[in-house]
């Protein structure tokens, strides 16, 4: 073997090792180096070395003693550092630019949103002012002491992340956009669907773990859902899986921007629901007054929304169905509605498994929050990538 | 460490060696003794040994001479044998009873199928019949030297598999039937939905792989798919993921025995398409020449299954659609409808991702040959169990 070759087979050995640390102390920490070399079965000298590694790079920090699990004495322990890395989430909607960042203990440390009608904005109007948005916020992150690392940005519309080009974002009127050439900020971008990102969102800043598999609905003007099972998302073979907007509730229904008629999101989207107001807040005021319009808008949407997600879960089975987006706020009108729809058609053959359905708990910013949470669930899944890069910066 | 402890430990490390060393002569065999060593990173003596008891117990045999891939001389290679070792499918639909045996080469031996009216007879009666037919495969195949290891049988509901307990096959009418216990078969029997196992039964016996991550639809008086990604069926939280035949396609529509309304399958179900002919084989001739009460009920029907795919490629985003059961001899009426509903549809938002569309490639047999397949991907996944009870007996 030659000694580029061990040299080579050094680095991969040590990347793995760096990931298996640093995923130790994120999981379970804080913990002594004596338990990180238990759990981990490396050397106590490995980790040490590495440990001092995942310091100089800011991504871990030394805590006051704490009590080593083995032996009882105290020791000083490691934990994930909020400090220093961060990620840069950003999110073209319909009708807003939103972009958060949030640091390596997953605390969003900034975030921001715009209202914009970028239906009538050419994309590379867009993506311009979006651009100012996130270099702003890895301006202002600087100045809070993090360096943003990576951003990610999630789109309302099918994409495929290989390639960062949206082929058609209907609701945008978007049609082969490469959104990453487009989109001028100061660190390297990947691309997602914003409902897939909503859901990523719920798994790490909102109900998490405790959902089991899960669907979640993103109520915009678009309707999107990301499916999530055994905590990572089901792409599809595509990337395209979860374009809940568009299963089909009225065969010969409404044409729809997509192509079809009769999407779900021509009777339960934003606009429809804003039929009855011009506003969301004027929308909740007149729901809590009683107001027949406003109530009637939402029982007909909660029926649509219903019926699909019957469809949705005879196909996917999940634990739990979560309404984000717009849904969310209007979930007391929305929830009897659809639970009614889904209980007369599912209660029958499936018994007890009839999934529950709530709100989600991260409100607005779920897609931002998912969007930078993939950047640091990236550098968490692999440190020797980002102390590769700071170090050659 | 106790000896016992040893012990455990080399039973455990033998059960992983001798599995590994299986799954290798299955996917690439036939295959040298030092061939198998060098591909499986074990010792020439540990394969030899491991060998040793694959051949006793019959599941491997010596083959003639092959060349040796490493140094080019000629030796004995083993490869799975098909003259011992056998698996029971089984299957009650709502027309008929059908069984097969298949060996550890996935060979099909046997085949038998019942007609039968499965709606009128209680839940025992039918498993009694069907038990009856098992045995008789079980003793057939004894007579062809092939010992039956164990039995799976395809139910037409949703069934939770560790339970086998149907609670509601409303195209059967049963409710709550303790299936495992009613049918009486000489080997160890698990339950598992029809429509999951056409799906393994295509994978393992029709297109297979190429199919990439596929949905697989049943097409019997019951509609039921089984999603395949990545190889592994995608079963949801309660194993009840795939039930495409009360997708809603009419949200006001025909109340369907599940509950709902509009289910799938009242508008492409069996029993619909033969509204059209007393039965298939007549239906099939009436469409050879143009009947046009034939070809309107494939055309309505292929419509109603668009719409559904429609619903079912925007939440799952497969590969390949595979038409199956009675679809599969009528693909050819029912492939334009289907593929015209989904294409109008599909095609703007999702560019050239549109799934192929094919006829299934393994017949009316697909749920039994997946069941015996089932049980055969267990022995080969876990050969030391398969030799405990073997030696035991």
């Amino acid at each position: 073997m030659s000694s580029t070759h061990k040299a080579v087979r050094h680095d991969v050995m040590r990347a793995g090792n760096l990931a298996v640390v640093l995923g130790e102390i994120d999981r379970s920490g804080p913990l002594s180096r004596a338990a990180l070399a238990e759990r981990t079965g490396l050397t106590k000298t490995t980790v040490s070395k590495l440990v001092g590694d995942l310091i100089d790079g800011g991504m871990v920090v030394e805590t006051g003693a704490v009590r080593d699990g083995e032996r009882g004495r105290p020791g000083v322990a490691v934990r994930i550092h909020g400090g220093r890395v961060a990620a840069l989430g950003l999110e073209v909607n319909i009708d807003y630019l939103a972009g958060c960042v949030v640091d390596l203990t997953r605390t969003v440390r900034l975030r921001r949103r715009l209202p914009a009608d970028n239906r009538t904005a050419p994309p590379a109007e867009v993506l311009t002012r979006l651009g100012e948005l996130g270099t702003a916020l890895v301006r202002e992150a600087a100045a809070l002491g993090l360096a943003v690392t990576g951003a990610q940005l999630a789109i309302p519309g099918p994409i495929d992340p290989a390639s960062a080009v949206v082929h058609h974002a209907p609701n945008l009127g978007w049609r082969d956009v490469p959104v990453a050439d487009l989109l001028d900020v100061p660190v390297p971008v990947r691309v997602d669907n914003e409902a897939n990102l909503a859901a990523l969102g719920e798994l790490w800043f909102g109900a998490g773990t405790a959902l089991g598999d899960f669907l979640h609905v993103s109520g915009e003007i678009g309707i999107g859902a990301g499916v999530v099972v055994g905590g990572r998302l089901f792409r599809g073979a595509h990337g395209f899986a979860g374009e809940f907007g568009h299963v089909v509730v009225v065969p010969d229904g409404v044409p729809c921007h997509c192509g079809g008629r009769g999407c779900l999101e021509r009777y339960a989207g934003q606009d429809v629901l804003l039929g009855a107001a011009p506003d969301l807040a004027t929308l909740l005021d007149r729901l809590a007054t009683g107001d027949p319009a406003a109530t009637a808008a939402c029982r007909s949407a909660g029926e649509a929304l219903g019926v699909a997600l019957t469809s949705a879960v005879h196909l996917l089975d999940p634990d739990t169905i979560v309404l984000g987006g717009v849904f969310a706020p209007l979930f007391a009108w929305l929830s009897k509605p659809v639970a009614d729809a889904m209980a007369s058609r599912l209660r029958r053959m499936r018994g007890t498994a009839v999934p529950n359905l709530i709100a989600s708990q991260v409100g607005p910013d779920a897609a931002t929050l998912g969007a930078a949470g993939s950047v640091i669930m990236r550098v968490i899944a692999d440190p020797a990538a980002f102390l590769a890069e700071t170090l050659s910066a």
